[in-house]
């Protein structure tokens, strides 16, 4: 388990930090004010602009383990990375290593057939294209993602695919090409063995954009979050992801990676807005003094500290047993992290709104906008509650026989 | 301190939340409707429908305590119509008793001369326009007030403004004909004689509107929340309220039953949310249980009505005393509201927001519009840290001579 | 819902104020060396002292709504005396007002049979004896009390007691010559009438006092908090109270007034608490400012401030709800403020602790006595969680027939 | 940083676990039983037996980093051993390992003379005898240890030592047979150079336990929390420790090994309090289920677990950084782990408490005598505000030249 950084990933820390300094923060300026300017809805030059330099510079596909396609880092390797990106919304794109596109990419390469691959996986690679992910639904309560409802009948050769999903985030974007769906193929299966992953291309028939959602006002243009409507929807039978009723199966193996790459890109968050709350605090005076030295301000830095310390040992152990024992013994940890590392992204961005006052919940900082963000990511991927329950029944699990507590996960 | 509702009350109550069940909550749609389709810096069509069928039922100008103009209603009995009214984002303004009217409007009754009265309080009275208060400033830590630094100088029978204002809220919408200006006029003046509060009409030259601050991704059009740059703005000498130097006079006034208004508005929100997280809390299933019966959800529903109970008597207590001892005796009391009101709502709507899933930040609900607005009340008049440092302080002070503890309010 | 004192009140507050500072206060220490220099488990010679002066003054028997034997003083106009009693650990037993006495002698009043008042109530209004109540049992858990399973079997005209009971509090006092013992007498019963009270002199044949149980280490002798073994205990058939089968209806009568007691003793504890966290911030020096002027210490003030004054509005609104509607209609809040009383005191006392560095957790100090004598209250009558539970229940059967709920309490 | 076990600390961790398992529990009823049967304040025979044990299997010093004295290990190393042991709160004295011994022992190892040694560390280090540390003073503020106000004056070749000490552990035990005095030599010194350590034989005329300071009401016998007057005590001038006024250089030196040693028996006492708490979850039933399954027990697990990893996480890193960097450069982690680990320990602690209802409260489980324990700790060697301003000004000192920020400490 051991955390210092190897010399290549100490070599990739300092070129991405040095491309961050160099080309993303400043460019944050930029986006803003070409997303406002234009179609919110059409990708911005900036963007494209990053996507290109971070290509020429090989910092580029960091992400994918266990792949000759991606840089060859381990979870443990790109997590530190993945930190650096997160501390600028724009941060993952220009690197290709944004979500849902990472998890997309992991899932093909895993379950994906070659013709899969051909297809969707090298343009994804390249950053040609963008891809979605269409699992949580609005009339359900998708923390229990067995409730999923949409349908996926077979009909000859041929999926027939019916239902509304929403949270379908970047499917608003010209860019978005492909989605991956999951409903229910299979309802007389076993509990976790109803539900399938299918591919669907953007453009076929009877996938309808319904609207963008809101977060907290923000629209998050031009990636966006869609609500989707499956409308009859048909693709081919060999669309479905390594076989019927298996789509739980690539879920848990497709969540592993991305929930270390979500934290330590929350991480990167939390310490930007660290950064931030500390310079303010020494900016601004007031009663005769700087704001760190009034009241327990300084205490609210500390805390901060610590918390994203701990945040960050922890999600880079989970990364280490993912890496070596693997997603299934990391399950808790996996769980843990997802916990964590939002909470404690949202109370230092909270504090560091605090102490710029007006400002900190303007667009003047990027927190207000950050804490939207993190806000969301106690809820995506299941709620903290989930995880919460997951976590203290393995806990329990250490002491009582297996059977003595409930199938479900949740209802503990 | 009898914090039965008497009959008056009583009555009022009644038929305040009939109007908000009839009119209000169903117009809240279509008020966001015509904010979207149309201009958004434009006032709506059924915000004035509201307002007329308000005014025609009597249902005008309930706060003004201890004012012939209004609805003769003290403080305490004015608060649980607050409460009421604030339950919906559009609640107070059909009653003519939206801030920062409300506020700008008591300073005009106390503060204003005739002349001020006849010009800016009948037309604000009759909601025939509205008004704005620049106070905060963008380049100073405004968590002390006596760091403004905007200039109003005197020249002959003049005042010349300068600086620049934020969070001028209202300012936006152009209904809003008169802004109260908060300044520094009397740089030599006891610290807290320095600035003036002088009426400056929305429509002199100089005073620009720079743009809207969105609070999260908020825009609130259209009333909105200005950045306004006053450059040489000049007014009459008489525009100055009460006398030179007496702006934090003013400012103290102003603030209390603001605060009650604001705080019982905090609490009429929270009750919405806690009821939307009851329903929601039942409606929907998850591992075979509605949501209410898993995990600590109802624990959660348990601390939002203590929480809620709690900040309202303190609220309520808090207006009995300034009805009954004023403003000064009930200090320590308002601003104990001040920290309590908008925290407690805080937490009630991220707990609703969470039991809601995905839906609780995006715009179907008004949770997390909720949630914004009074993350802005942290903020606002204060942030929590001056308010605590003062409950602090009175109460320490109890116990030792006050010259021992430091001049400054928040220095504690 | 009036929470100004009457004069009656005010004039009792302020002879009750003038008895604790002429005479408990510096009793403290007398007791305490009284305790520890002679058999710890005899009565002292000052309390008794105490109680002959308060009696005297008649002070006495303060408690006992709806009954002529006592001060004739409503719910709400007996809390504000309980606060102040409760500010010493000594406080409510001068005045014949301390638990359990005051539980039993309600149950009595109400529930006993001439004779049970005539040979027990007497003497315990007099102040000669005193008594307990064993409900609570080592073997299951007791916060569903239906778990109860000491049994109580009729045997002609006797009941024949056999079970084991703890935290059966004063039964360590020779003075303690009456226990309420509850136990299955019905177990054929519906869930909530299968137990009965059943008085049971002290010394009766088979009453074996197993050990008292130390609380963090004190041990609260004289009064005690005993383990009690009844074995083969024989009792008259009519020492029965109010009938068979009858335990909880008596037990719901019972709770109701002794945790306005409870709650208000706690509040009036933090209120100690809160003045020696104040007077310590100014008494003591460290990097040259008064503790008050470092860092957060402000901040903890005034959240005690706070958390205390609302604790003890919610506890005032509970009384008024039990003196106006009865205990059934104030249920919620009688819950209620059983969490949030507690609560508040044991963070006020852990910051008072802070603040009074290694003197805080000493003997030299009353804090960490308080803190462990508040501590067992989250869970005595209880835990919080039972509680949180059903007032959650409570606010989500607004909403929903009370049939969706399942019956029992906790499992919401 | 690699925090996994080498094979030797793997080797070492069994042993010490199964010792623990074999002698340590098992010997808890014992050791309470022989405290409270004889003279509190006498050794127990019990603890030298078991010292003896493991003494004869070699698990003896394992503490003492950089020295040959010791096993040999790192702080990193020890680290895990030290958690394993704190699970008992006899655990750490039969290894030899407990303090203040294992720090004074360092201190002597690092500043003692030749002299020093032979007479005092071999013996220590063969476990025949104790030592105590005075420092802390009943009349000062002792979170600024500059306000320490004992004196060491010199008088020819000898130490007039005048003063009152108090919170000196352990030197109620008749095995203690020296002290480490720390006073005030040379009050016109630099203010971190004013005070010196000094040796000062526990049977030296003029020593004087005046008392044993009681932890809530836990006395913690034979050991002691002591009082000691210092009353014209005289020493030789040579058992003055590094030099004159060089007290606080050493104390740098000292408590840095010993955060680790603390730390990581608080993390395991709360990783015991988890297990006790997980246990009786699944062995006690309310309402028809196992508590593990009721409310939001489950989720208390859950952050248990978190909590205590995140805190053994930092904990390990800060022993690294030590290894690797010294106690200077690890300066802000050493205090993080100095707030992180008890607060968490507490907390798990009470959660488990609750779910033990009143047992958990009484002596019947170890955890009301840990919280006490622990609660302590948020005080020991500065309470938790010192330390987070030490936090928060070091990394306000990332953004700021460090002269902006004030000299002291704690006033940030």
């Amino acid at each position: 388990m051991d955390f210092a950084y190897s010399p290549k990933v100490q070599e990739l820390r300092e070129r991405v930090t040095a491309f961050m300094d160099a080309y993303v923060y400043p460019a944050e300026a930029v986006f803003e004010r070409q997303v406002a300017e234009g179609d919110r809805w059409q990708p911005t030059a900036i963007m494209e602009e990053l996507k290109a330099k971070a290509r020429a510079e090989g910092l580029w596909n960091l992400f994918l383990p266990e792949s000759e396609l991606g840089a060859g880092l381990s979870n443990l390797e790109y997590a530190p990375l993945a930190e650096i990106m997160g501390r600028s919304l724009l941060g993952p794109e220009p690197f290709n290593c944004s979500a849902p596109d990472t998890g997309n990419m992991e899932v093909l390469v895993r379950y994906g057939s070659e013709a899969h691959k051909q297809r969707w996986l090298e343009p994804l690679l390249r950053g040609e294209i963008r891809s979605a992910f269409a699992m949580t639904e609005p009339d359900v309560a998708s923390s229990d993602a067995t409730n999923m409802a949409a349908r996926a009948e077979r009909d000859g050769d041929e999926w027939v695919i019916n239902g509304r999903k929403w949270w379908t985030s970047g499917a608003c974007d010209p860019r978005c090409k492909i989605l991956i769906f999951m409903g229910l193929s299979n309802p007389d299966g076993p509990r976790h063995q109803q539900h399938s992953m299918i591919l669907v291309p953007a453009d076929t028939p009877g996938v309808k954009i319904v609207r963008p959602l809101p977060v907290f006002g923000y629209d998050d243009a031009p990636h966006g979050h869609a609500e989707v409507l499956f409308d009859n929807v048909r693709v081919p039978y060999e669309n479905v992801l390594l076989g019927e009723g298996r789509g739980f199966e690539i879920a848990q193996g497709r969540l592993g990676p991305g929930r270390i790459h979500h934290c330590m890109r929350s991480i990167g968050m939390a310490e930007r807005a660290l950064e931030l709350m500390c310079k303010r605090s020494v900016a601004r005076t007031a009663f005769g003094r700087p704001l760190a030295r009034l009241g327990g301000n300084i205490d609210k830095i500390a805390d901060s500290r610590m918390e994203i310390d701990m945040a960050r040992l922890l999600t880079l152990k989970a990364a280490y047993m993912m890496d070596t024992a693997g997603n299934k013994v990391a399950k808790s940890e996996i769980a843990q992290i997802k916990v964590v590392a939002p909470n404690v992204a949202l109370r230092v961005i909270d504090r560091a709104i605090q102490i710029h006052g007006g400002a900190g919940v303007s667009g003047d900082f990027p927190l207000a906008y950050m804490y939207a963000m993190q806000r969301t990511l106690r809820l995506a991927d299941g709620p903290d509650e989930v995880h919460r329950a997951a976590i203290g029944k393995y806990e329990i699990g250490k002491y009582v026989p297996r059977e003595l507590l409930r199938s479900s996960r949740h209802e503990a």
